[in-house]
């Protein structure tokens, strides 16, 4: 096993890559996950656990799911099985259950800690670390939340073995996020390799933690820096909302997303036609859709709005500034931004 | 004015003890209130707030609201007046309010920051200050939460003026908890002086916040000395918990707890029965119930199993020292707790 440390002084915490090691706590246990991932894998996981008590907590599957009822079903699982200020929750399962499960820590006793076992791609390489948590509600994407750093991440491959090739593709579209606005010699790898290829894969997997890592011992709320990992979520989250949570895989919408934020980087002279075009190529070399049909493009501009990250009535974009780069732009015209959502129109 | 300091590093903020003076904020402001305290006191209140947009929420009023329904009433308006992450929550109620406006907060888009203006005497001298946020759930009280400091406190003698005598009641059962559990000095003072008059009672506030100040600097998330102010709640919350929330104010029930936990101080040798007799009497003079009749001790042992304070299925009490001292003791067996119970049963 490999360790990448997230310094973030009394929160610091290691991220362990390859096969599974014991976990030992000394109080309870509440592992959490879902039907599917749970029937492939509980007990893989359970095996690995030393605990005086452990217990399991199922919920739904899904983007749809990302509710604070689901948050509630959690909570009422940990009152039910007594647990208290020194027991800790698992996380088994994708960004969703990862996402859910911080949450219900984060707000069970006033907070007790969390460990995330991501089985995703994309929660591997994203998600797990770096202590957002939250749901969905009517309003949009992660509008409910608190920042709370697990105790530990530990990222096996073994759970990509089952992983739907939607699901890798959802992922592998992070990892380019990630190529993209940190890493242009990470892209040119990424464009000459085959995440297919296992080793290739673990790489990157590999990589990407430590690009996080990074970028958030540096800025762990989101004040500056942290916000470059949101491109292609700004557009991303109005695909999710208003196709219906759970249509789009999160990473795909990202993924399209991406595409429209380098159609706006080019017409800023941020990016260059070319490079927008390999982007797109790479991610549709692993199945990714990158074209979204907008129907309104006024409603569109509108759910812009209950993104977190629009502040004080404006709109705040991440942008590809050449590959490798990034570049902060709240200062767009509503006729430039719409200019771009048409060339997404039928 | 008097400006109090919580010095807590970057999460540092100001106590005003005083008339209320202006309060600037640069983005948006939504101020949640109940109809009562709204009817007294909100165009007071919205004449001293400078802000771009003032938006005002009104849940409804009492400890039984105090449930995660009412917390998504808050951030439904908040979502429904865009609110954003520059976007300011101001608290104008008693604990209540204070408690799910800084949940609310503390979750809305990962956090944002709030302003406690407590309207009672309870909430002015304890719950306000601190960061202690959170809601009841049918397991028991403040079992959802979490830590989050407020940026401002205002505390305002007016609000006092329209204070029913129970609420006052429950209030100086607060005060009096300060002071037996960290300054005995204080603690004879109250009994010569009398809290009706209004410069004594406002000594005692300030004194109050001082203690509190100085307990939440040392110790922010209550891994050690902050937990000596639960004296009184281990036994205060299972009094709420089983005679329904709302038939006895939180402070009432504090009281009650205090004289239980001084029972059993004095069982253990801790407390003297005359101090006990001192406690018990000042807390009288001020009209505040101090016996509460068990109806079930099995049942009522039971009920402390869903206090956050009990860890690893061990129940901590906190214990009066003489007074102007504290105790902790988590090793006490089931038959000396019992025995404690059954001094209150019919």
């Amino acid at each position: 096993m490999k360790k990448i440390e997230i310094e973030l002084n009394e929160r610091s915490y290691p991220i362990h890559l390859g096969t599974m090691e014991c976990l030992e706590h000394a109080g309870a246990v509440l592992v959490v996950t879902n039907p599917k991932v749970g029937g492939l894998y509980l007990s893989y996981v359970l095996g690995r656990i030393r605990a005086r008590e452990v217990f399991v907590c199922t919920i739904p599957d899904g983007e749809a799911y990302k509710t604070l009822e689901s948050v509630e079903m959690i909570l009422e699982s940990a009152f039910n099985h007594r647990l208290d200020r020194k027991s800790l929750m698992i996380a088994l399962g994708g960004g969703v259950i990862g996402d859910m499960v911080g949450f219900a820590s984060g707000i069970f006793q006033r907070g007790i800690g969390f460990v995330q076992i991501p089985t995703t791609l994309l929660s591997q390489v994203d998600a797990s670390v770096g202590g957002k948590t939250g749901v969905n509600n009517a309003f949009g994407k992660n509008l409910i939340g608190l920042f709370h750093q697990p105790k530990a991440v530990y990222i096996d491959p073994l759970f990509l073995k089952s992983l739907p090739p939607r699901e890798f593709g959802a992922g592998v579209a992070e990892i380019v996020k990630m190529a993209v606005t940190f890493d242009r010699e990470f892209f040119e790898e990424l464009e000459r390799g085959d995440l297919r290829d296992h080793s290739f894969l673990l790489e990157g997997i590999e990589r990407c933690v430590k690009i996080k890592a990074r970028v958030v011992a540096m800025d762990e709320r989101e004040q500056g820096i942290r916000a470059a990992l949101n491109y292609g979520h700004t557009f991303g989250h109005v695909i999710e909302h208003e196709s219906g949570y759970g249509h789009y895989l999160h990473g795909e919408a990202v993924g399209m997303g991406m595409v429209m934020a380098n159609t706006l980087a080019c017409g800023l002279g941020l990016l260059k036609e070319s490079e927008a075009e390999r982007i797109e190529k790479l991610l549709a070399r692993y199945g990714i859709p990158t074209r979204y049909t907008i129907g309104d493009v006024e409603r569109f501009y509108d759910l812009f709005f209950l993104d977190k990250k629009s502040e004080n009535q404006k709109i705040k974009f991440i942008l590809p500034e050449g590959i490798g780069g990034v570049a902060f732009r709240d200062d767009l015209s509503k006729s430039m931004v719409l200019s771009v959502l048409e060339a997404f129109c039928d």
